[in-house]
């Protein structure tokens, strides 16, 4: 039985993506090589590298207005670093939604000030925070646009004037937006482009080459920029991957139609929680997470039965983070309607 | 039509890896899951990680002796940084044996003072130096084992009270030796161990903690032993199908086996080098690596004839790196021993 994925990442991707990524591994192609032992300077991943890079540019609708689009190793995690690295000179502004936002701040810390703006941690960050100010003393603003934990979303992006960099890892792809208000945008694959082990990273040229200290190779985005992701050997096989997911989205009609599909997903799952009395929703209404809703059981005494319920069904990753407790279902791109009315359907049968 | 595959990295792996990897795309262990959607925390993919490590240090002989096995992102290069990042209070020295050993140098001089003990510049890197003394006012020795690119290998290692610490991307798991002699080894898994993007990393824990610098916790060796290599989301399919890889090392009699084989192959291909009057070896003789072959048509002007001849017997990437010139013939693990016999074959056809 093919299961319903809704685990937060490691994810789903679409079928014809597994399909086709299998494939390759055996032959690539029509190579007589696996795609896993091929030169990452050969004439046929380069291929697969620049459409990667264009394709994501072009879905984001950011060609040809100054961006990079880079694939790099380390993660978002990572990123926490290269943004301070290569920005922070003196102070940056941060808003801390959660825990990828708060790891965020602590490896700026070690470049220079952090002035954290707003936080909604006193309510083990169930909300978004909205009213504050961010000073204009800053190298650039960071913020993280969802929360994969707490399943919360930024509605709205504030108004700067110095560079907003924002770590998009849990919802890139899967709303329209306007990209070019952002100047740094990173994003681990592993919800809504591939598999883990590569960092999709979207740069505002004219921002760098600012910061005085001497940036190591390896964390330089200009480094990187200069050899078209290519400075080392790229995690060929997740780029793979990526593109093929990216071509995908293009082919179901692109950003919009994620969009679509996932608010489907969401109002189902949503009507639900608010509805059935034996669940109450963790984040605060105006600010849920279309990519990942966090739900509790009024009374945790249903915990053993509604569990087996989902399980029955084929349901996977339901479990809620060790922050939250409860549940949490990710819905990203690749999760079909259908899968989401099966845990509908879960809730429904525990409540009879 | 297989081809007989000499890329230089990412390489050739066994065909039976393959296969096991390509179905893991469609089903991994019978979950229903692609092994790229699962999360890296289920107990399917932390059993991976476990035993990826284990074997790693099983197979190096390391196994209870103060070592831990890491598998993190990001290459040798990023390791060029993290080896200074965590090691590099004052001084360190380093073996200056080709492309990869200068990049080493150049990262760990933003961390501290570099003494090159030896080069062998002089003669585009076509040997190893011997004879060099270490100073004892360092905090570690930094070489390579092999030249990828200039195809020598480091026969013997100099004797040292510092920590030595090696970069065997080109040819861990290849040859017998005594791995206790280093306190930290890394290596590219993408030669004789995986897929490009993970690194193995191997590290004497009681190295660590001796530098005064703040670290970010990315460029940490201690917070990635402390989460078991799984501070961040690791590249769960490279490390996958690096246990693979070392599962089939195990079966097929571990390292003493491959060196075997190894030894046969290099054997037989630069006996023609050195047998044909048509070819030249590029490197000394006596540091001659099994791994990478490099070596130049005397007469440059029947290049086309010998591309044609190879390629039609369905050779991949035999054509040498710019810095060389001439062929490069990289004979990991995994390739077979009448693929070494058909570029030797294709040699002979030539001289007739």
């Amino acid at each position: 039985m093919k299961k319903h994925n809704f685990s937060a990442g490691p994810c789903i991707l679409p079928q014809e993506v597994f399909q086709e990524a299998s494939k390759a591994i055996l032959d690539f192609n029509n190579s007589g090589l696996s795609i896993l032992e091929i030169s990452h300077r050969s004439a046929d991943f380069v291929s697969v590298m620049d459409e990667a890079q264009s394709l994501a540019l072009e879905l984001l609708g950011l060609k040809d207005k100054g961006y990079k689009a880079l694939f790099l190793q380390g993660g978002a995690s990572t990123q926490f670093l290269m943004v301070a690295y290569n920005l922070l000179e003196k102070k940056a502004a941060y808003l801390n939604t959660g825990t990828w936002s708060s790891k965020a701040i602590k490896e700026a810390k070690l470049f220079g000030e952090v002035e954290e703006v707003a936080t909604s941690k006193d309510k083990n960050f169930n909300y978004i925070p909205k009213s504050y100010s961010i000073p204009e003393d800053i190298d650039y603003f960071h913020c993280t646009s969802n929360n994969t934990i707490f399943g919360t979303q930024m509605k709205e992006f504030p108004a700067t004037s110095k560079p907003l960099v924002c770590d998009m890892s849990s919802d890139i792809f899967s709303r329209e937006m306007d990209f070019s208000k952002f100047d740094l945008i990173y994003a681990g694959a592993q919800k809504n482009m591939g598999p883990a082990g590569t960092t999709l990273v979207i740069i505002k040229e004219d921002i760098l080459g600012k910061v005085s200290r001497e940036i190591p190779s390896m964390m330089s985005y200009s480094t990187h920029i200069s050899k078209d992701s290519m400075f080392n050997t790229p995690a060929v096989y997740a780029v793979y991957v990526s593109l093929l997911t990216l071509r995908w989205i293009k082919a179901k009609g692109g950003i919009r139609a994620m969009e679509e599909l996932n608010n489907k997903k969401a109002d189902l799952l949503y009507s639900e929680i608010d509805r059935n009395p034996l669940f109450e929703g963790f984040a605060a209404k105006e600010d849920r997470s279309p990519m990942n809703a966090t739900f509790n059981l009024v009374d945790d005494s249903y915990r053993e039965k509604f569990d087996k319920l989902w399980k029955y069904a084929g349901v996977n990753g339901l479990n809620g983070h060790r922050s939250v407790g409860g549940y949490r279902a990710s819905m990203y791109n690749a999760l079909a309607l259908e899968s989401v009315q099966v845990v509908v359907d879960c809730m429904q049968k525990l409540e009879k």
